[in-house]
């Protein structure tokens, strides 16, 4: 890793210009240093028929939140890819909002480790989340 | 486990009813006793920034289609939650159709745990996966 | 569960009557409701080739600890079987002391999740660990 | 990877050189390109105290027969040390014979995912494991 490290900012852009964050609704609502959350306002399209939202989408939010925490960590332009998620559903998740904070638990030249809560709006605990990141030097 | 297993038409039905699937475009195109095949087109909305499908929709693929292979094997009106899930993602997904091909490994009476293969149109791996799922009788 | 708890005593009871953990050399060295520490002496038996501690003692330390922190939580006689157990491999482990924390992180009438930290002897965390348990009422 | 691949006798002579497998009592008993068998004699040893044989010895035959069966599609002399290792328990094992089937499912040129298949001696299937592996070249 070199000086510089991905910031807020350059993190927002590359979320802005990804579709799928546009169409799903992720934002990224806070980073620091191996450290970023990740907010979902789950509404009547999010859930099951119980009324609660799918797991899916918390899966989703965690490792978002997860794989930006490691780009915190590595200069911009940097290329992080998910190899392995593992999701625990604590509780059932309501409709409001849902935030993943992930954290990097360990960042080598090649892997990383990271983890993530996902809470609702109260923090309460709705699952808990970590991941296997492939991380690669910048490639421009 | 009773004797009447949870059909196609009765998985399809439970899908119709579910606002998640409808938002998400998942869909149930097979069921047999233990399996159940979802299937999802990825389009311009469901990829990052280089245009590859968000590892957060195949995790939901599978733990989706995992959840109804478990179904299968519950009476009608039974329960399923998943209460951990585990994805290895092993290829880059391109747009275009997507499946995920659940299956009951082991139901239980009170846990049952499931697999799944994520493949694109051409049958290619893209994921594997892995979920334990609390199963419980008929609440109604 | 009821008012009483598994405690110290009875745990480090249980394990004195395991085969298993005289032969593997594991011993409790802390519990309290909802946690478990569970130490191991590394040494020359137990190392691959490159003299680093193998990988599957440190999943069995943490299995253990994760058990016991739920333990903790049921009745005297209660029953807990890991049914997903989930181990990320941070650095390398040198001979010498090992302790995996670990802590309830759910405990429902049915199914419990636990997670782990492993540490050497300085404190250093060598993995982290999450179980999935299915627990049940005393059945005698 | 070269041309040239880790043969049966370079892995069982590699395992003899392990003082863990020799100190546990695993061993080789196949091996070919992307796969390796592990086997183990579970004893009164290896139990708890309800006669059963403990998780922690399933999850390291597991991890051993999935590292090697990587390592069958490396050059001799490369270098495999698992990150991230997942076990589900489907069934109580008996004391007696144990082979965990290990196999690649991907090998890149940084990570390998494996999986693997625990099972008796009647060929029941106890628990089911997968791997991801951080590869690399020969460092000497």
């Amino acid at each position: 890793m070199g000086n510089e490290h991905t910031s807020f900012d350059e993190l927002s852009a590359r979320m802005a210009e990804t579709p799928f964050y546009a169409w799903s609704g992720l934002e990224l609502v806070r980073a620091a240093r191996g450290e970023a959350d990740v907010a979902f306002d789950a509404g009547p399209d999010h859930v099951n028929v119980q009324g609660l939202v799918h797991g899916g989408m918390l899966a989703t939010l965690a490792d978002t939140a997860m794989g930006l925490a490691v780009r915190t960590e590595l200069e911009p332009g940097g290329r992080h890819v998910t190899v392995q998620l593992d999701v625990r559903f604590l509780r059932p998740a309501p409709q409001g909002r849902i935030v993943a904070r992930g954290r990097a638990v360990r960042v080598g030249s090649r892997i990383a480790v990271a983890e993530a809560d996902v809470v609702d709006g109260d923090g309460r605990l709705l699952a808990r989340a970590s991941s296997t990141i492939a991380v690669g030097e910048r490639r421009t």
